[in-house]
């Protein structure tokens, strides 16, 4: 069928996406293929999310931190098993807003990742859609043999933290939408986080023998915990009023008349690419020190105990959860 | 962003995608990543390949035979390396037109497809988008260390050979469109071809070790000659008439008025997902054996020479190539 690709595929791969190629193992992008060595006493891990215009960023969002999200969605998950990143396929469904300076935009973005975060461009395609603009990314990480963490192993007497802050990813996407009546650099900030969040790699290999669970926030911290219990066979409290907050959604929470109801929109948010992981008593210390050494912000925010599901208490007072958040009992 | 999925994304995992995923390494879809045991003594190859609602299939193609195209491009990207495919992970961008009834055709085609080419799936990620629908897939073979068949190996003197039929593809489009007179059985055996190729795996993996070049025939039989060409450092030359066609090819081909014109564009037309190889003299009765033993249709078209770029012959007279076609000297 006829679709006449303005800006070149052959000069986008050529000009754009080969300077990103692995200079091993994506044989210059000349080949339709990755060949990848084995390395015994490894395990690949991969994984494969897809954002679209519209649905996962907005239609105005520069197309370098579309690039920057879409890597770093996918490398929040490889973040969550302890792995190692290291290179990536990527399919571009490039739209007609796609001319090339937007594509250079979305390379840029590409390089200044690949360098943050250790990972090359192994392959892929690019096509043309006359709907709205999509990406999926194929990621690729290294993890020595059978370590990597599931997040069915949580087990009664375990605490429960949580990397950074929650709820900016969801407040960030009101601030980019406008939607936010804070300070400018509140929500500059806020609408930052939305379009960049920032996976726990290091973290996350770092921890990665010392946790019972893992798993990234990227559904809402209520409901990626769901998940950790389930798989767990347990259940987890959580302690609404220790969930850590940036600045900025203090702000915006002291600006609500019900601290409440905007606390559960916080842990009810997605797109926090946080991790939520659980540990026994015998290893908070050594997880509290790895986050000291990456001055990373860890909060307990709640326990495992025996049982099924996730429930909340906020300032000691039991809630009823309800199907997006809670109701009091 | 509110991106309602009325047919359901935790229903389309659950019931139709786990019922498919790889045993072992795809950890029930249940952990956003796949884990892959390290095999010594062997390579992984790793493809990548998309396909837009619109460009690469029609807007009424059934969505058993899309899951079924999307796999089989990428087998055919597989096959040309000689790998042994056995999974991929997916990406499915849903329009508004993917109810829960095509979502199911879309498995069933996956399921097909799966018994038919020994692949199961890793992972993936399902999406809404409110444009064309999408797709695409990361397909992972093995292949013994260091044997990747290459498209630079071809040599003068190399005899240039091509698998099944070509211009079904082209044809096929076209038939599927209503654009093309032939009976109805020829026109819907073209159909059939658009919408379903056959990539040549186990062909491929039969002559990994005959072949001095391999490549699979998708975006034309001159364009892919060309890139084994130029990758090769050498010239290739085409003998026009000795291109293998089908019955319902070569009825489209007695129907037309100008028969090198028409052949014109069943060599430079898509989606034909045949190999075309190059083997050295010494090789060629081994290569030749192993076609007839999977009874699959192998046809001498040319020859390897010193020199750049492809060139053409129809009938013993040299033609000249211009950009799409070629014109007479």
């Amino acid at each position: 069928m006829p679709a006449v690709d303005a800006a070149g595929e052959f000069e986008t791969i050529q000009k754009l996406l080969r300077p990103l190629a692995h200079p091993d193992y994506a044989r210059g992008l000349a080949d339709d293929v990755a060949v990848l060595p084995s390395r015994p006493g490894f395990d690949l891990v991969l994984t494969k999310d897809a954002i679209v215009e519209g649905v996962h960023f907005l239609p105005d969002d520069p197309l370098d931190t579309v690039a920057q999200k879409l890597l770093r969605a996918n490398l929040s998950d490889l973040a969550s098993k302890g792995a190692e990143p290291f290179g990536y396929l990527l399919a571009c469904h490039w739209s007609p807003r796609c001319g090339w300076p937007e594509r250079e935009a979305f390379a840029e973005g590409l390089a200044t990742d690949q360098a943050a975060f250790g990972v090359q461009l192994l392959g892929g395609d690019t096509v043309l859609t006359p709907g709205p603009a999509s990406f999926s990314a194929t990621l690729l990480g290294w993890l020595p043999k059978g370590e990597a963490v599931s997040r069915g192993g949580a087990r009664p007497g375990d605490a429960v933290y949580v990397t950074g802050t929650i709820g900016d990813g969801w407040l960030g996407l009101q601030a980019a939408q406008g939607r936010l009546s804070l300070e400018p650099e509140r929500v500059e900030a806020l609408a930052e986080r939305y379009r960049r969040p920032v996976p726990r790699v290091v973290f996350g290999r770092a921890v990665r023998g010392l946790v019972t669970a893992m798993m990234d926030v990227s559904d809402g911290l209520v409901g990626d915990l769901g998940h950790v219990a389930r798989a767990s066979g347990a259940a987890i409290t959580l302690d609404l009023e220790l969930t850590p907050r940036s600045a900025a959604a203090q702000a915006w929470l002291e600006s609500r008349t019900d601290p409440e109801a905007a606390l559960e929109r916080l842990v009810t948010g997605g797109d926090d690419y946080e991790l939520v992981l659980t540990v026994s008593p015998r290893d908070e210390a050594a997880v509290k020190r790895e986050a000291d050494r990456l001055h990373l912000r860890l909060t307990r925010i709640g326990e495992v105990q025996a049982g099924a599901g996730v429930s909340a208490r906020y300032l000691g007072q039991a809630l009823t959860l309800s199907r997006t958040g809670w109701t009091h009992d």
